[in-house]
């Protein structure tokens, strides 16, 4: 994994691509699989949505840390079956053999076979409508992988997945942010 | 367009489609291009994500009410224009060749190009974070597009393009919520 601009890392997940989502625990890392999230500004702050009965999330709640991790589509079955079973139950990296890797800057894990890793601080939680809002701090890259396809959830048991690219800078060069 | 399962529609923005928003104004209907949406939950509430230098979102704040547009990558190049000039200055309906048809339910317009429409009111407004939270009332789709693709900002004048589709349903049963 290569080191990836902090100012840049908002790019990996405005297209709306599922997530794995890991935090810190006692016996083993915490992992799940999220599908709501969004990009709030170019800093990156970020925000996932998702209820009190994520047990990664409770973790992440805790320890104020976690990992955005954003898998490419050769991952799909492992992503889903990650969503479909409790960190509080089993070890989700052994069981789907992801492979937990030390982050820099924080304690929740880097998910090796990932595309791209955000770490992330917990800054804010608006318990009103389960939002969760979190701060990057690093951000890595496969630089390996050039054209990684992300998946995206339909909701419904579908998925999305990349396919080709459109390049309509020219139609908008009074709305790219700085830098990219 | 036909009426779309209000209990379904938040199947519309959990893959992250480039979306358009629409609000009433005084002598023409606004419209402006987010790529910053998230579901939260399955009601549907729905959160976007931009700033009170955005007319369409401040006409949004003072109704009420919105409609989100989800356009097909057919309209790529129109609905990046919407971005990129304010409808405080031009009727961009009228510039672009969009066509304002009345909602139902509120007085924000459909986009009859748009694949599907959501007409929402405005639950909650999180300043801190320029977070509006939506609720979808009813929700219309184009019955004769049978494989829309849409359209997935990457934040750089890029977009990814919708290509194939897996069906993981058989992977995941414990997570498809009802009636989907």
């Amino acid at each position: 994994m290569k080191e990836y601009p902090l100012g840049k890392a908002f790019m990996l997940i405005e297209p709306g691509p599922v997530v794995m989502v890991t935090s810190a625990g006692q016996e083993h890392p915490n992992v799940a699989t999220i599908t709501w999230t969004t990009v709030l500004d170019w800093s990156p702050r970020l925000a996932l949505c998702t209820g009190p009965w994520n047990y990664t999330v409770k973790a992440l709640l805790e320890t104020k840390e976690c990992v955005i991790s954003i898998p490419t589509v050769e991952l799909a079955k492992k992503v889903v079956s990650v969503g479909t079973c409790s960190s509080k139950d089993v070890d989700k990296f052994k069981k789907f053999g992801l492979t937990a890797e030390a982050a820099a800057e924080i304690g929740a894990p880097l998910i090796k076979e990932c595309y791209a890793n955000i770490e992330c601080r917990v800054i804010d939680h608006i318990e009103k409508y389960n939002i969760i809002v979190l701060e990057g701090v690093k951000a890595w890259v496969d630089g390996s992988t050039e054209h990684p396809k992300f998946m995206h959830a339909v909701g419904d048991g579908h998925f999305t997945v990349d396919g080709e690219t459109l390049d309509l800078r020219e139609y908008m060069p009074n709305k790219l942010p700085p830098g990219v």
